[in-house]
């Protein structure tokens, strides 16, 4: 055990400073949600594997992770099985119960399990971590949080009108610049429909995705090689290189998606949800964006997908519209919209820019000098009072040399030292030094407390 | 997949009202931490497996929840092992990573990793899930929350002074009234020293432990079984059943224990948090409590339990120092102090008690009632202006009746509902109408912010 110790690959400690940096992104978001009227839930971390198995697609699956069971988990196995089972299905088998791999499947199970009690429409916000066995890379993590806010219940766009806001809120909160993508499934399905392809929509709109990455000769090669043909390709390629501001692209698209009915539903309601923007401006810049697909299939409607406009460092937040997601779990036909922040990305990014507020933390407000047992005692009742009153307090726990009591408030960055030795006894007050200035005066602990209260 | 959708057996979905007590209990936790300038910290959820193994007993090796390696996890495996090898031994080969079990092992891992941008004393608190694949039952569950905090680096006894205050601000805070019992394991170390027989020290406390449960007999049956001599248990009886105060419990021990260096120690040590504790007495009763044994080996010295007055539920809280935690991990010599608060547990008995209070969570504070598109888009700005004042507001998403959204509103408890329809989007203006009284005022955007502020 003599090995310097480590945490499994794609995971982190928190130091103080860091969470305080975290608790400012957290209580940000939180304190959005709530002012627009969104309740808290939370789910489990363990979920049985069989609502989290096929929910993500194949690529998904693999990256679940599962929950070996408990005793002896090869009883009812056969020798064969055990042996020479494909590891995913075998896998399945002595593991009952898999990590969360996000937040919207648990939600999604979370109202069919619970319709009865829930009114609706549900308004919920829920910020919790999340396990995907990914390879860790720069922005990706194998436990990361998500903070997810989602209408259930309701088909109206207002829906996601307002996640807008609450998109544009959060981020001129944190101080970021971003880009808010908007685009809506049924725009894709008319264009695959124009290009001739309608049954391919999820191969072709993967490829779609990519544009941004691999530019627009990468796409049509990509797109080439899984067999789409030159007059389909020719038919999606102005989409591709199209420039132009949100209105002059839906008016471009409404002679474009003229012969398709999903197409010119999607071009409607991406009308009314910029008319709806158009009343109240957000802060953020909101681009209309033909090609923007979100991989996820349950989508169905209006999707969205925000960027920072200052680091590179791909969605730090996304979602959109599912008509049926808690059809997987039974309950069909109630249509839900929502959005969730990538926290740790979005931590990333104010790291970057170097934009995280000075320190607003509630640390440690005065050390008390610890001279010895007998003096100690009477600090003891001075910092009840301080506690008492919210003000972080401590007394320096070993009777030390000053020297080493003071460099620790330095390093802690303490404003404040107080000393309560044999003088301050006999006269009942405390010495209070500042630290940053040197300055000391001596006070009743009436007034400290005040002092301390103050500031 | 038309089975009702379910979660684990020993875990729990939150609900909008059970987050809000259940903040309650961390919000009044994390504040009186925070009030003595601990520091908190996270660390992942999953640690490498051979963090975890033995450090929590034979016992609690088997309620580790193991998680199943990625990808072909039979690699490299004997054909002949994965058949036969005892389950446990092939559990760990395939899977080199389990959940956290609880907070203290992890810290010690912490410490070790970050040791050198740790500042000693360092005093760090840490809220955050774990697991153990125990058997369910009333008042334990598989996931349940851990509220830490501990001082580590620091000999001191005044940690465990201050530990006592926090264990008293907060049930104080929380409105429980309760025992903390204290204790010391060199206490219990005098004691077998004295019963003659000082190797057997873990098997004898963890009889004694059970006291409360099986009264006075069952302890002296258990140990008989366990091959305790009739001398011994005649040197034990007396404690077993002594009633009397702390100081008379005392002062019984320094005769009792006057030929075990180890139990004088501790009786100092004992005597020295009670006079601390005399010098600004806590609002529970403190009890030295001779049997307390807390089953963890890794303390040694004094040890905390507290229970309710009230409810019987078990230990709500506990912990002790421990002179060697980081030393598994390979730094020696590091004493620590610290306790664990049971969220979950907490929750049961407030619950119990019917004490939690009323809800102090910010929830919505007007409903805007939904008359249709265009009505919709002059409610937006003043939605704007609620928010950015910190006022929880909604404008209901769909135009329904009028009557399916008053009683939206009524179930959730909103208090207010505002109508912006034809009539007053003419004059400028906005019906407020108090749900609980009825009442309706016709107020400017102005007028509704400052109303809904002040109240």
């Amino acid at each position: 055990m003599a090995d310097k110790p480590s945490i499994p690959k794609g995971t982190r400690d928190f130091t103080p400073l860091e969470m305080a940096r975290r608790n400012f992104i957290f209580d940000t978001i939180r304190k959005i949600f709530t002012t627009y009227g969104y309740l808290p839930i939370e789910t489990p971390a363990m979920e049985n594997l069989s609502s989290l198995m096929g929910k993500y697609g194949e690529e998904g699956d693999k990256l679940l992770f599962r929950i070996l069971n408990s005793g002896d988990f090869r009883s009812g196995i056969a020798r064969e099985e055990l042996v020479s089972a494909p590891a995913g299905k075998l896998g399945n088998m002595i593991s009952g119960k898999g990590l969360r791999y996000d937040l919207t499947v648990p939600f999604a199970r979370f109202v069919v399990q619970h319709r009865g009690e829930i009114l609706f429409p549900f308004r919920r916000y829920q910020i919790q971590p999340v396990w995907r066995a990914d390879r860790p890379q720069r922005g990706r993590y194998r436990e990361f949080y998500q903070c997810d806010v989602d209408v259930i219940g309701s088909d109206s766009l207002l829906n996601e009108y307002e996640l807008v806001c609450i998109m544009d809120d959060v981020f001129t909160a944190l101080g970021m610049k971003t880009v808010i993508r908007v685009n809506n499934r049924r725009v894709l399905a008319g264009v695959v429909e124009v290009m001739g392809e309608a049954d391919r929509m999820t191969e072709i709109t993967v490829s779609i995705d990519k544009l941004e990455k691999v530019g627009m000769k990468g796409v049509m090669e990509e797109l080439r090689e899984k067999g789409v043909g030159a007059a389909s390709l020719e038919k999606l390629q102005p989409l591709l290189t199209r420039k132009g501001s949100n209105r002059e692209n839906l008016d471009f698209l409404k002679g474009y998606l003229e012969g398709s009915a999903a197409g010119k539903g999607g071009l409607e309601e991406m009308n009314r949800l910029l008319d709806y923007l158009e009343a109240d401006p957000p802060q953020a810049e909101v681009e209309f964006d033909m090609t923007l697909a979100r991989g996820l299939d349950y989508y169905t409607g209006t999707i969205f997908e925000v960027v920072s406009d200052e680091v590179k460092m791909g969605s730090i937040c996304g979602g959109g519209r599912y008509d049926d997601l808690t059809g997987i779990f039974g309950l069909e036909g109630v249509s839900g919209v929502g959005i969730s922040f990538g926290a740790d990305r979005i931590y990333d990014v104010l790291e970057q820019l170097d934009r995280f507020p000075a320190q607003a933390t509630m640390d440690t407000r005065v050390l008390f000098v610890n001279f010895g047992e007998r003096e100690a005692m009477h600090v003891f009742p001075v910092l009840g009072r301080l506690r008492k009153e919210g003000i972080p307090s401590e007394l320096y726990p070993d009777p030390v040399r000053m020297k080493k009591q003071m460099s620790y408030a330095n390093a802690r960055n303490i404003p404040f030292v107080a000393l309560m030795g044999e003088e301050e006894l006999r006269e009942g007050v405390v010495t209070l030094k500042e630290m940053a200035s040197g300055s000391q005066e001596r006070l009743t602990p009436d007034a400290l407390v005040r002092r301390l209260s103050v500031q």
